[in-house]
């Protein structure tokens, strides 16, 4: 079967953020240790406008990380229908101390809510630093969409 | 809506290897330098029956990482039908020097065939050491499907 035509850059970015605006939206998050093994686990994501939101136990790896290196690399969507963002960590809170505007986001975006748990949860405001979009070959020379935390399109 | 009834251990490994047999099967596959950044990318997959193989260039940050530090960790299937592997470098052959039955398993099971692209590419056989299968919170807590190796079912 013919892989679909390459779309433009623009609409690749209008598909990222139609993307990120999807409710139940999870990703692979992907995070290392400054030296050592390379974590990867599916994740609730919560897409705030300009930041992606996690929620995750402090004790866990991927926290541990992401705490310790201040980045992370999140894939949304599927195989081959792939929006990849870099990520640096802009804020860690605690859940008694997460602002309401991102408690209700995450409740809202995502289908639970972490403050309704009852357990020790940190929520991780992660800035995309690099955003790539692809679908198949065709669109891999094109896949930046934005560079440094400025959209190209 | 109520996530699905938890599966048990044994329909999980069975719903794994199926998956597992798909055609054009995809994967999302972290691996980190000794020191730095995890990497995250999906790449085309073959299962061998008890190996993963792919097939990258030399140069990709995936083949400098995994020929680093011989591990990864591979995700599968949708982030809530989730395959999760942690895998070794078990061998690493150049396009030119690949076993017949892994070029000829990879370009059937994928929906390519490196070697008639004509480029550089080196074939990465994955042996998995921990494999996890999990869809909903309810299956988190008997996601172990395989340790050091062993299937535990």
């Amino acid at each position: 079967m013919a892989p679909p035509e390459a779309r433009s850059t623009e609409q690749r970015k209008a598909d990222t953020l139609a993307m990120l605006a999807e409710e139940n939206l999870d990703g692979w998050v992907t995070s290392a240790p400054a030296a050592g093994r390379a974590h990867l686990v599916p994740l609730s994501l919560h897409w705030t406008g300009d930041r992606l939101v996690i929620a995750v136990e402090p004790a866990s790896v991927t926290a541990r990380n992401i705490l310790e290196t201040r980045v992370a690399r999140i894939g949304l969507g599927a195989t081959r229908d792939v929006v990849m963002m870099d990520v640096e960590l802009d804020a860690a809170y605690p859940i008694g101390e997460v602002p309401a505007s991102i408690g209700e986001g995450y409740a809202t975006q995502s289908d639970w809510d972490p403050r309704a748990v009852g357990g020790d949860f940190v929520y991780l405001v992660l800035r995309p630093t690099r955003v790539q979009a692809w679908r198949e070959v065709n669109e891999l020379s094109t896949r930046a969409l934005m560079r440094e935390g400025t959209w190209l399109v």
